[in-house]
């Protein structure tokens, strides 16, 4: 193990996290950023945001993270690329167990993890990632030119992720459970109005067939309980988000999908670790939210390590 | 009262105003904002703004919120530029009386109301505003080139804002109550590290002297008892904020200071009434914050305006 302290760890480079390091970097915290994959998180699969107040024309979640990067980096920008795997606490000190078997010590930890998509749990689906099917039409949706392409969902991602797709395949399947979306209505309005997308409501995908690579789709409906085969070359799940917590389980308090419980200064059930983003328990997950969130965490772990060496 | 009965009023335009509008438009919702100065709200008096992600060389409070305004424009900014005087229910309809006799109904208000300057009620303040004593360095500050002024508060705002000053006057005498500042440390580096700085620690400003305009100031020395006049031409007082929310007494719950009560909805003890923004109580006052609260504020008002609607 590492002698070296550091005032805070933040895991996780996404809006909510590197939102932290900013804040800790002008609060002069010796702070360091642990991120497994590349730093933006969830956002970079995002293609176009309208609703993150200071970009009146948009701007995409690539460009984005961009700016959050050079941000930090002006003060500078620590990280170790390394999954976190155990947190465990040492009188004072937090301890961040990463993967490669590095042991971080620091007086305060903020968990800005995020959240991954959820699975649908269906037969071909794990067989047919890369193959067809995506949790990401950002990154996937170029391949599916003038093809014909299922979405699952019907929240805000699906919605907004259906309209992305048309820009490159000739039809998009909008398959919803319910008979009404949860989106927003201004995105409900630019689906219904799109030519391309067809809605297939009250209905749930129970099969993915396919071998190289997906052929068809098994769809039910689930008001006449009729089942049909779609011809789709794609499919592209969005039915929402898990958190990355099962490493925190038994550590600090999680709701019954695993996201994190905390106080209104973001602190977590474990005094001196705070959390913030969408790996958070909470109504409403968008980027400004995470980023403010972010910014509480940081500030709140401010005091608590001042606390704490004043003590 | 006119008929006309919106979704949603937002009153106040600052960053928590405005995120909280682009949200609602984004919902498709009828909401109009209320304002009584400009668009902006104390942003507007920032000179400077390095800590809201996404503007890796910083931007100006001007320059932010005139993106922030353009983004809503887009959508659709509908304001009525007067000041909200009272709020009171009427069945499932909140109305929002105005200055001039207007009443404005409404199913859902949020109140994202600011924070106005503290002053510090000495002799002389009043009598001297405009002639010397300011709460504004970015509106003030260029009247002030060459000469020698007095900053007061220590937090973030008041070392801040007397860096700002060092780019125009001969010196700044900042002068704070206590022997440490609440600032945080990057500040505080700063604040050290110029030469133009003078601080005056466990010192209180008594009075302020001058006949056309602030001539001189008589401070104390809270340790040593002594009192000491210093030749100074402006006052620039930065002691903390305090909300307008006097016309909201017995309307819902304001805590000892005024600032008003949320859940994590961002809802106040009225239903269907919600807050974001520096009136709300709490720990941290940041722009991110703010707009954070008020992408919360906005969902949660759509949900109550859904709920209502469909009842």
């Amino acid at each position: 193990m590492t002698e070296k302290v550091y005032d805070l760890i933040v895991v996780g480079g996404g809006p909510a996290g590197l939102t932290a390091y900013l804040y800790a970097k002008r609060a002069l915290l010796d702070v360091c950023l642990v991120e497994k994959g590349p730093i933006g998180g969830q956002v970079l699969l995002t293609d176009w945001i309208e609703n993150y107040p200071g970009f009146p024309e948009g701007v995409s979640g690539f460009d984005l993270i961009e700016l959050f990067k050079k941000q930090v980096e002006k003060l500078g920008l620590e990280v170790k690329y390394d999954e976190a795997i155990d947190l465990t606490v040492d009188g004072n000190l937090k301890i961040v167990h990463l993967a490669t078997g590095e042991k971080l010590k620091a007086y305060s930890v903020i968990l800005a993890l995020g959240a991954a998509p959820k699975r649908l749990g269906i037969p071909g689906e794990d067989a047919l990632i890369g193959k067809g099917v995506s949790y990401c039409a950002v990154c996937d949706g170029p391949f599916f030119r003038d093809e014909i392409v299922a979405v699952v969902g019907g929240g805000d991602t699906a919605l907004q992720e259906s309209l992305y797709l048309t820009r490159f395949v000739k039809k998009v399947y909008l398959i919803h459970r319910r008979d009404s979306f949860r989106a927003i209505p201004i995105l409900q309005k630019r689906v219904r109005g799109n030519p391309k997308i067809e809605l297939i409501l009250n209905s749930v995908v129970r099969e993915i067939h396919g071998k190289e690579k997906v052929e068809e789709i098994l769809v039910e409906n689930l008001q006449t309980g009729e089942s049909f085969k779609l011809k789709v070359s794609g499919v592209f799940i969005f039915i929402g988000l898990r958190p990355q917590t099962e490493w925190l389980k038994g550590k600090l308090d999680l709701d019954e999908n695993g996201f994190i419980l905390t106080d209104k200064n973001m602190e977590t059930s474990l005094p001196g670790v705070f959390a913030c983003g969408d790996c958070v328990a909470k109504n409403f997950r968008q980027i400004v939210i995470a980023c403010g969130e972010g910014a509480v965490a940081s500030l709140s772990a401010e005091e608590y390590i001042q606390r704490l060496k004043n003590a």
